[in-house]
């Protein structure tokens, strides 16, 4: 098999899994997290840097990718791997949520969703069949099928015919795909909707994805729900696959999330909060333009193997935020990444010595949250 | 001594020195270029980074610096070196050419400058003494002189009082010294007046600093006159200590003014024409942003070993200008400061090896210029 889930051990206490995602491009420790690389690079970060992190695989956006360079593009330029400079395996998302959270300027159908691009204004008409082609351009190893995202709330009927059309386009997506080097997710939808989450990962999981997706979260729900819809779907979905749970999250929500089953995650919130000045810290985050670090002498985080924790002072780093120097948002999500990295770096060490609970338990004391 | 230049080889056709410049912080090879780090970095680029282009000196902006963070901010950080990260000698500028390009706000007496900081409109005296009060609390190994520029064209008479002030200015700035582990350059000024500049050197050269600048040059006058200038000043500076010409310049220029006897160089053109879109090389610059690099495969340059051109592509590069990416500006700025770092370490070889009038004349044959 190209594409393999290893499962290596199972939390007695919770639902954590620690496992290894094999790909043509490498295996992927999980729980895992992936940076984002919206458009072709992650933010402010050179492709050595976001390495050194101990990021595994990272994702990039197929609906900004498709818009700019364009698929042809990222073809002649030898595709996403060769384009990003990146050896490690790359996953790439099927345009639907960026779409989504364009919402005034689209329309659905059963055929496909027809958007106009931010960019040039050009009517694009986007089929689960177009999004696969595009994928399959771009090159990633792993591809998402395109799905129907609500917004929430939402009312039952529209929950229910989206979760229904997503199912639908996810055999359009399976039917239309023809790389063997690439592996398709399937996304389960159904809002806060217990049974359609359930019906939902059935119908998905009997159709033979490489992985699934929770999707359709972190959408503005409380955090309560998104970790009792992520609790109830995953039960429901293949042991043997990877999971993953997109576009989420804060800190602790990737630690309730791991509890709950899931593999693999992805975020812009490192990036985007380091390029505005806040850093992730086992203490909780820090406002980094915040006049009391002017003559802090001491790192962001005194343990952190990172550039801006071994080198720099929180002193230089308010004052390169304050004189609007772009070393400061490169140093901060050089930190917040490693962050997240050595936080699912810590979880996977806890799930094999088997005191995950504690480990969670103790970041939640760090981070003042009860 | 604690600063030392080591004269190791005179090129026996040009005015060529190969030497090494000694410092608290280590041996500066000569000639050498100084990255510009204005504001406490150089932009866009980790302390690393530029360390990997080779850099072995960085400057500091006086100006900039004193009036943020400020110089007790500074001093409270540690220092120049522990605020950058950087190891290294550190060369603060006196604030004397920021000032000079803010005229419109700005009194010249003989006691000082008074102007208004660009930041919160603060009056600011700047004399001679506090120049060097405040770089001896920044903590550079090599502390500018406060000098009076004057735009060119100007009236001999300005030319002449401008210089003759700037040699009392430099003995000031000589009495209100008091570290040892800081060396005072002076700088030459004089316009485009030979004789001015003669007599201004021997004044210069007898009060006994540990390094020359040639100053109030590359601000608008021809290329030609200032080589014309620079080749006769150099020759009535002591051999024996290291010759700066500020804020200079293109690839050509430190060519042509190594060939005078140049031993130092700094200028914000490979950082600030990075972040621009343009890449200097050995067959003259490339504007990324050019629509025929869409699709080019290959890096800027075949045999730079900078990150850019190992890992990637003409193609991405211009995606990365195109689509707004911070990572365009880095690997650009990075490529050039290798760019100006491997024209220097070449022109110190060619010293060497007797062959820098070759080395000169294939370098313009490669940029087009005759």
């Amino acid at each position: 098999m190209t594409f393999r889930y290893e499962l290596l051990r199972t939390d007695p206490s919770t639902g954590a899994r620690r496992g290894t995602f094999h790909t043509p491009h490498g295996p992927v420790q999980t729980p895992g997290f992936m940076p984002v690389g919206t458009q072709g690079t992650v933010k402010g970060l050179t492709i050595d840097q976001v390495a050194g992190t101990g990021a595994e695989m990272i994702l990039g956006n197929t609906y900004h990718l498709a818009l700019r360079p364009g698929p042809e593009t990222v073809r002649a330029l030898g595709g996403l791997h060769a384009m990003f400079g990146w050896e490690g395996p790359i996953l790439t998302d099927s345009g639907g949520f960026q779409i989504f959270s364009l919402k005034d300027i689209n329309k659905i159908t059963e055929h496909s969703v027809v958007f106009r691009s931010h960019i040039d204004g050009a009517i694009i008409d986007l089929t689960p069949e177009r999004s696969i082609e595009i994928q399959e351009a771009l090159g990633s190893d792993v591809a998402m099928v395109l799905d129907h995202v609500v917004a929430l709330p939402a009312e039952p009927d529209e929950v229910q015919m989206a979760m229904e059309r997503s199912i639908r386009w996810a055999e359009r997506c399976l039917n239309a795909a023809g790389r063997s080097d690439q592996a398709r997710f399937a996304i389960v939808q159904g809002g806060l909707d217990v049974p359609l989450r359930v019906q939902c990962a059935r119908e998905l999981s009997s159709m033979g994805f490489e992985g699934y997706a929770v999707g359709g979260l972190s959408v503005g729900e409380a955090p309560a729900e998104m970790y009792r819809i992520t609790g109830a779907t995953t039960p429901e979905l293949p042991t043997d696959k990877p999971r993953y749970l997109m576009g989420v999250g804060r800190p602790v929500d990737l630690l309730e999330s791991v509890m709950r089953g899931i593999d693999l995650f992805d975020c812009v919130m490192p990036t985007r909060n380091g390029r505005n000045g806040l850093a992730f810290t086992d203490l909780g985050p820090i406002k980094i333009r915040n006049a009391k670090h002017r003559h802090a002498t001491e790192p962001l985080e005194p343990e952190c193997p990172c550039l801006a924790c071994t080198r720099h002072t929180r002193g230089y780093l308010r004052h390169l935020f304050i004189a609007g120097e772009m070393l400061g948002p490169i140093l901060m999500s050089l930190h917040n990444l490693t962050y997240y990295q050595r936080l699912m770096q810590g979880a996977r060490e806890a799930i094999e010595a088997g005191t995950l609970a504690e480990y969670v338990a103790e970041k939640k004391r760090g981070w003042g949250i009860s």
